[in-house]
């Protein structure tokens, strides 16, 4: 195989067969039918099977002069794991629908297939099927599946008065890494490498089975802290004064005239998870950043409204 | 709201939030947790759970002068539908990820929602989640999720000799249908209907759960038998002297220069479901068109090679 090979020249039941062996035979406990029939056929413990579905398309989500095919295939299984972590639910396998256009060299698509085996292995998951079609974009559809194992869902609609707000795993990480990008730099790197590829901590998300609510981060803390408030039909005070901002944060603001806190409070695309606990339960790894008090589904930052505001599709 | 009204006018969660109303509450019986979480909570009888993924994209896979949205959002419920159906499993739930050029006109959307609705609905399903997306090229991700309830899946690779090969459903009428729509022709109105809307016979398919291997046909009658012959090491071969040529087929056929019976061995899209049974377990509403022999994985029309084809991505 050339390197410069595409899709066209190859074709599609060949690339499927290429995809499919870099994918692996899928060797997850999970698996009882994988690729290779019209569907899967996966546990799903506890008689329920937990499942989202997430869009990555070219310009809109990446870029492939700014992240390489392997780091795409990394992000798009992580944000859907990180939907399914988010219910307190484990991960049991992923789909993945790739539209393509004709030219798309092979090596790209095998690299982005790579990347998606290699997010989910590290929690024994693996693709057991999707689909491959032609397209005049590259768009990468992914539905992750999971299972509870006999215990409820962590909602949305769960926060309760009196509760603590608290977060795990890194946040405004992704938003300086393509503040950085976006105006021609690669590095720090550790900000750079944050937006390509995101490290959801699953494990403290799978574990947090006595949350009230949950949510990963993938618009903006309060964007999805809102969703909360909303749904739970409580207002959320966050109050970031003890909320110490990370070193590489605080120096690529002061270099790249960029804010902290408001990558902070408003950058997606980390997909840390946020939950609220009874006040006695926050586990270890969690750290409190707020409160839950009566109200009718606001998010304030110190009692005030917060003008920042996420990532939203569309707008002009 | 005015019909010309784009999603990029609308913006992002007032378009959720329409789909959403669209789509209904969702009260299929198999939904515990629906729209509007990190993930949906579906049954999953027996502890699996059966689960497809299928993409669309447009000028590919339909063409906006050629469908209105209602159909194709029917055409694409249904293809993930049949896949489900297809592996004697009953349909428990959609996830859709929409990719939408922010030119898209809303009421577009609306149309593509309610025909995803309604042809779930016909099973008792409904759309549980999905993800709404900006892209340059509209781009319709579905993933299916059904039940098994203690039974087997039907697979590719239980086909044995001696069995028999039959069939329900339409064949043809798809393809006979695109090559009227691509010569400029809306008429005969079944076979254009047929290309726009397939009616896969789902129960027929759920019920054949003593199948010894099953497909829908989506890329053509001749090309997804040969996964079942690749699946069980095995050669079907085709009799189809007695298999009538419906008259809107042959009356096509005849009138726009096309071959009907090549429309019936090589037309994908109508999601017929083809399967191969014990001799004396055929059921009613299934006719028997084959046999399947000792081989190697070809599917034979009457003890010869087929030279024609099914839909291959990518090919020039």
């Amino acid at each position: 195989m050339s390197n410069e090979q595409t899709v066209a020249e190859l074709g599609e039941f060949a690339l499927i067969e290429q995809i499919a062996k870099q994918l692996g035979s899928g060797n997850s406990p999970f698996v009882e039918v994988g690729v290779g029939d019209d569907s899967a056929v996966v546990s799903a413990a506890g008689g329920r099977v937990v499942a989202c579905l997430d869009v990555l398309s070219e310009g809109v989500h990446f870029r492939r002069d700014w992240s390489a095919a392997h780091d795409i295939g990394r992000k798009a299984a992580a944000q859907n794991l990180a939907d399914i972590c988010a219910m307190a639910a484990r991960p049991t396998a992923l789909l993945v629908g790739l539209t393509l256009p004709p030219e798309t060299p092979v090596a790209w698509v095998l690299e982005l297939a790579n990347g998606l085996r290699e997010e989910a292995a590290a929690l024994g998951v693996s693709v057991v099927g999707g689909d491959l079609a032609a397209g005049s974009a590259i768009n990468i559809a992914v539905t992750a599946l999971g299972e509870l194992d006999g215990g409820a869902p962590v909602l949305r609609s769960g926060a309760q008065v009196g509760d603590v707000v608290a977060v795990t795993g890194k946040l405004g990480y992704s938003a300086a890494g393509l503040h950085l990008l976006s105006r021609g730099f690669r590095s720090p790197r550790i900000l750079v490498a944050a937006h390509r590829v995101p490290e959801p901590p699953y494990q403290a998300a799978i574990s947090a089975t006595f949350a009230h609510a949950m949510i990963d981060v993938s618009d903006g803390l309060v964007a999805d802290l809102a969703h909360i408030a909303r749904a739970s039909q409580v207002d959320i005070d966050l109050n970031m004064a003890n909320y110490a901002i990370d070193q590489p944060l605080a120096d690529a603001a002061a270099a790249f005239n960029g804010d902290a806190m408001n990558w902070i409070l408003t950058g997606g695309e980390d997909h840390a998870f946020v939950a609220t606990f009874a006040p006695d339960q926050v586990p270890e790894e969690w750290q409190v950043i707020g409160k839950v008090q009566a109200g009718q589904g606001q998010v304030l930052v110190s009692g005030e409204n917060y003008s920042g505001s996420g990532w939203v599709h569309f707008r002009a």
